[in-house]
């Protein structure tokens, strides 16, 4: 249960945002941004599996849930795989690039100040733009806001990780702007 | 000097913001809402405070200045009153309810299921609402973002402190939403 009344059954930060309408707009607004803006050199499964790192970082079952399935939507990857990459991205197949990447989103997880400039020298000697450094930071960053949101509210969360893979595909076709009403 | 090439000179999340004017607008509109909006039973000078002891925690000089100021501007506070808050609000001339909601802040700053059932309650015996519960803990998450983001990317931020507290009257006139370019 929550631990303010929510005056409504939806799970994780649905409920929060159906309870606080006001402020669910620029919240979805940032999301849809960040994760599904056509203008960003970083594919949306690449911007989902960010996400779904910090989220796991910060320990925040509802959002690693629903981004990491979003992630294995885009990227054609199980459960699984997105579960081998947030334990060891260094041992997974994906680019260097994503590897740099996913490495600065941890550091921003701890705390800012923990992004050194070798790691952004490496990013970029593996082909990171400025702007997908930027993109990179800034989605760690609002993770580790929406993650505080959801459990710093107690929200509650459907426990069967299916639930979020069948979710996947309708709001991959929706986006963010609607979550509340779908 | 930042992370990434911002080809500007403006301190701290300004600097960002004219770099990525795409998601300075929902980053914005988020703080507008959050800390100045009318419709709030938290006066803005309370809100600010919440938003400074967060980036206190957080380690942010340029946000725990900006807002600071911002909130020894509303609360008729100077700068030492405003420190004295951040490092000891228990023992400081500050209401119940507002060490109660400053406690829950500094959990969400840990990590949000640090917020526990007990300190909700105590919030609420001491005359929070639901509603004043929810904005404290997400201008608290909101500022684990923007914390991160200013020092994820290494911006610079000026060092004398009368700066802010110099900017803060016209700050308080202009809000976020057109920060940028003022």
């Amino acid at each position: 249960m929550a631990h303010i009344e929510l005056n409504n059954e939806l799970p994780g930060i649905r409920g929060l945002m159906a309870y606080r309408p006001e402020t669910e707009a620029p919240l979805n607004a940032l999301a849809e941004l960040l994760l599904r803006s056509d203008d960003n050199s970083l594919s949306r499964g690449e911007r989902e599996l960010i996400a779904t790192y910090v989220s796991y970082l910060n320990d925040c079952f509802f959002c690693q849930n629903v981004h990491g399935a979003l992630a294995g939507h885009y990227l054609e990857c199980n459960v699984r795989q997105i579960d081998d990459i947030k334990e060891n991205f260094a041992a997974s197949p994906i680019s260097e690039k994503m590897k740099a990447l996913l490495s600065i989103a941890g550091s921003v997880q701890k705390g800012g100040k923990n992004v050194t400039p070798e790691q952004v020298a490496h990013a970029r000697a593996n082909g990171a733009t400025d702007t997908e450094i930027h993109d990179t930071v800034l989605i760690a960053a609002a993770f580790c806001m929406f993650n505080r949101y959801v459990d710093g509210l107690g929200t509650w969360a459907p426990a069967d990780r299916q639930f979020y893979v069948d979710r996947a595909p309708q709001r991959a076709l929706d986006g963010y702007q609607s979550s509340v009403y779908k």
